[in-house]
């Protein structure tokens, strides 16, 4: 698998407000999939989740986590980054929460009540997928 | 997480031809994600893949597998499933995976010259999810 950096055509895809997965690691080593929000800054992967999410739990034992971001509407392209949570801080305010959420539905966040926890992947290698063949 | 059986609402939606994801264990332990084609038949989840590809070495090297299943074109319904791989078999005559390309495109398998493996999936634990809240 390539490291980084992204070529532009999977860096510009990446940017984008996609449907994506991220796998984490359960104590016991097996992993846990679940979708999310994400946002690119071009160096760190954001992700935000409620307090009590599993996975946030899983990320405090091992940084290790993967990624698979969609292009948007097509299914068919989609992009894996492979990396390690870089920091874990909470979200106070819900200052990360709120720019997912508007980046994803244009409003913020309709949930005030919970706490709010933001981690930061580092990515480290990546593949892109087309149809049956790798992109691009 | 709640052990299998599903509720009928989500086994009408994993019966669906939907996009997925699939994490797998890297030699290391970390997780590895990629979209996948699959198909449930009650009991066990079939997918498929080239005997290239890292996933099947993945799976070979430890059983434990984890789906999250999006609700066709609705991205904030879906269902994961964790599970371990209870059987890996050569896709002979590549009926497997024209099962799954006619589930998805209505087509057989356009690539017929590559060596092709199956998977089957026993999932042990589930959750869904829509919107925020716990589905269904």
């Amino acid at each position: 698998m390539p490291k980084l950096p992204l070529p532009p055509e999977a860096n510009a895809l990446l940017r984008r407000p996609n449907p994506a997965v991220i796998a984490t690691l359960l104590g016991r080593g097996a992993p846990h999939t679940a979708a999310t929000w994400y946002e690119w800054d071009g160096a760190r992967i954001l992700v935000n989740m409620d307090a009590s999410r599993l996975r946030l739990q899983n990320m405090r034992n091992d940084p290790r986590v993967s990624l698979t971001v969609f292009a948007g509407g097509d299914w068919y392209r989609h992009l894996t980054l492979l990396g390690r949570v870089d920091e874990i801080r909470d979200d106070v305010d819900l200052a990360d929460i709120d720019r997912l959420s508007l980046r994803y539905t244009r409003r913020t966040f309709s949930n005030r009540g919970r706490a709010s926890v933001s981690a930061l992947i580092v990515p480290e290698r990546w593949y892109g997928w087309e149809g049956s063949s790798f992109w691009p």
